[in-house]
């Protein structure tokens, strides 16, 4: 095992690979911005350096910077957590050169599945499913209507090199196509520097379910079951669960089996994930997360697996402990992301100090966080500030206990969008398992929960008023007492004056 | 299911039955006493209610003042927690004369397995074996110097109605024991009002493993597993887990199927533990608890199941949902009972003011917590003030995560027992699991403490003689500074002069 490793992210998957580490008996070093500079991801760390102001081009995507810190701090190995450089194949390749280890799949795997449409084609070497469609990149608007006409609408513009949700646009007529082409293809040139763009159809009330897959150097390469993330906000995901509601152990075998064959046609080693687009009955390849996935813990908490330890493992060249036989789904687990943000306006991030806060407890439930009483969260970064995750005997269970947690949860001083998965798993719909990418919009989730806090602040109106009322009553009794009081005493004065 | 229950105890056992209530949308009604009109169990209930002032005498042991409030409140039954009167068969007995439900065995099996000589028999009579010894009462010392002699020294001395570690003396001479019984005497008397002794062999080396059992009002009884809870001070226990170290799926299976002859015997219904002492390959029946225990979390983590949801499902007359069979122990748990206390200061408790506070969390950490920031500990009360449990898939996994929890869980304001279960976790019989009930004693884990406590003052020292050091040199900085500040200054005005 490593002796030391650098951690190059910062808040809760910082703090969730320094645990594992922790318990590996491995030293961290914490690299940080001066944005981060009281973070208690850097107090975690056994050694800490600062990297560079905000925004993240000046510090976490540094990446001279950051292979500075670990050559002088002696770090063997280099976790990129997610986000950030975790998906760079450059930064993959400069710690390959450098000598360290790189936590997760070699470049040239992630360089390949950055790319859409070459992940597209190893897909269908692969003999998996993807989306119908074309996997060439489009060049001009006639080839486009073209290749439209021949799959049929709805379609879905992707950029290649897209990701978390930008770079993609769903169509409905050829005039909506071309001008997508070109909206998308300006977006991925100045988000990516990659302005290729493809087409697939575009699928109707699809669910989006993954399958984390674990593979060692030894050439085993297993599947840790599937998680269901299809609720989401603008293509960002907000709830995970594992298993999916519509999970059978058949499907399972298939969708794990296929994700399986995948990675091990690209040869991919480490922890990641393949996620899929089910619709209907069917599944369709969507892409490779090439790293740890944020909902990782969903899965920790059905298999019993520590998938942080276990990469670490693989990255020494360890053979996996376990085989597929002894991989076993045991309940249910649901993952609310807790982000600083305000879910009624438009999911505007909302910095700022934490005046109080109290984590959820007891039975079932894990939360991962880095922050605290008395934090400032910085406006430079993500807005998700913790993970909220439950595990129960079954999913009914999971949700009862969700709704538990969350009432428990305490943060004040920003807003969060605690109140929006409350308003969520109380929707028939969620609790029934009928789920789709479209949820949010479909079950008018937003409208629901504007009115839980129009209710809210009737509610309090109304308290104001009784407290007026109340207040204006005791005014009156002070009044009366202190005429009482001064009648008393000028009697009394009175009294000593007769 | 019930629709509303009252909770007849305080701190974390109080919201750990809470939670259970919410999850199953039952609502709560909290009892507490003066001291404790801030605390977190009171304002997590659904309604609260004053019963009175400390001591527990005039509030949480006040039977007509609960039973009041729970028919005011309308509950249909009472939760006792642990402690206080969660054994008291009179307690037990005015709900069922109030027609409120006692989430527990009836007042008769209370009442019986209250005395540990009517246990014993009981015991024996359902062929459990029982620590060789005599079940009788002893009434004079010419008796018990004949009884000492036909068992063998070193004897056990022990009140029949004894509990929570009181009331009990090992000796090792006739002398000895005619001492013992008369001071065991005065102390059962006065504590549990029933002077009765017996004597039992003292075992050596013993360790304490207990089995939890569940039963139902329709002759289901099932056993969850058992529990090792060597690690104790004064006979209570500080450190428990699931499974014990020493445990095969044969001894299990053999001490589980015990535990269910003797829960069957005496007519069990609802949750409750039978402990036993483990002694160079055998077992003896110890006694039984009533109730829910402390350490139930453990057991919860390994099986999956939630122990008190159960509890009230079985009050309800349910029948319960799983057979033996689909009892199933996965990986392994370690508790860590976190008291205000100083182990140092002979464990004297550590009232006060938490100043900070900061759970643990992460993967495989449970925490049950009556306390946070800024909360005052009042002084009338046991000095646990949560629970910090970890699963492992593995028991060295558990124990590299409680090492990790327990680095991570901040409690600043009171002394806690957190670097105690720091010293414990490290030393490497426990490591190991070789447990004995006199573990604390035998690797001498005070002075391996003070030497800890001792260290870190002396570094405390030298850092502060290192600063005292800076100040000195940044004093003849400033001075240095200033002077020449005050120069250049002269210099200027000199220089304005000429």
């Amino acid at each position: 095992m490593f002796k030391k490793i650098l951690i190059a992210n910062r808040g809760e998957i910082a703090i969730r690979v320094m645990r594992a580490c922790k318990e590996l008996d491995v030293s961290t070093v914490a690299v940080y911005s001066e944005a981060d500079s009281n973070a208690l991801f850097a107090k975690y760390a056994d050694e800490a350096y600062c990297i560079g102001p905000p925004p993240s081009s000046k510090s976490y995507l540094n990446i001279d910077a950051i292979i500075d810190v670990a050559i002088k701090a002696g770090a063997e190995a280099i976790h990129p957590g997610y986000g950030f450089l975790s998906e760079n194949s450059k930064f993959a390749s400069a710690c390959e050169k450098a000598g360290i280890k790189f936590i997760g799949p070699s470049s040239e795997v992630i360089e390949k599945m950055g790319s859409k449409i070459t992940a597209r084609s190893a897909m269908i070497e692969a003999g998996v499913p993807v989306v119908p469609g074309d996997g060439r990149a489009v060049e001009d608007d006639a080839t486009a209507i073209e290749i439209g006409e021949s799959i049929g609408y709805p379609l879905m513009v992707k950029a290649s090199a897209g990701g978390g949700g930008i770079g993609m646009k769903v169509v409905y007529t050829p005039e909506e196509l071309t001008r997508a082409l070109s909206s998308i293809r300006n977006v991925a040139a100045s988000t990516f520097g990659d302005s290729t763009v493809f087409i697939e159809k575009y699928l109707e009330e699809p669910r989006h379910i993954e399958i984390q897959i674990l593979a060692d150097s030894h050439g085993n390469c297993l599947y840790l079951g599937d998680r269901e993330c299809s609720i989401q906000r603008r293509h960002q995901k907000l709830i995970e669960e594992a298993p999916s509601p519509i999970m059978t152990p058949e499907l399972r075998k298939d969708m794990g089996e296929a994700a399986v064959k995948a990675a091990k046609t690209i040869g991919y080693v480490n922890a990641g994930t393949v996620e899929f687009l089910y619709s209907k009955g069917d599944y369709y390849f969507l892409e490779v997360n090439t790293r740890l996935q944020v909902e990782h813990g969903v899965t920790e908490l059905v298999t019993g697996i520590d998938i942080v330890k276990q990469q670490l493992r693989v990255a020494c060249d360890e053979k996996l402990p376990f085989t597929q036989d002894d991989i076993e789904i045991r309940g249910s687990a649901i993952e609310c992301r807790i982000n600083a943000e305000d879910p009624l306006n438009d999911f505007a991030p909302s910095p700022g100090k934490i005046r109080r806060y109290r984590s959820a407890g007891g039975p079932g439930v894990r939360v991962d966080s880095g922050v605290h009483m008395g934090y400032v969260i910085p406006p430079f970064y993500d807005s998700m500030i913790s993970k909220l995750c439950v595990w129960g005997s079954d999913r009914e269970e999971a949700i009862a206990r969700m709704k538990r947690a969350l009432y428990e949860y305490v943060v004040v001083g920003v807003k969060t969008n605690i109140p929006f998965h409350r308003t969520v798993l109380s929707i028939d719909a969620f609790v029934k398992g009928d789920l789709t990418t479209h949820f949010i919009d479909d079950h008018n989730v937003l409208s629901a929960l504007e009115k839980v806090a129009v209710s809210d602040s009737e509610r309090c109106a109304t308290l104001s008023s009784a407290l007026e009322d109340r207040n204006k009553k005791i005014a009156a009794i002070s009044t009366a007492v202190g005429s009482y009081i001064n009648a008393a005493k000028r009697h009394d004065m009175k009294g000593s004056d007769e």
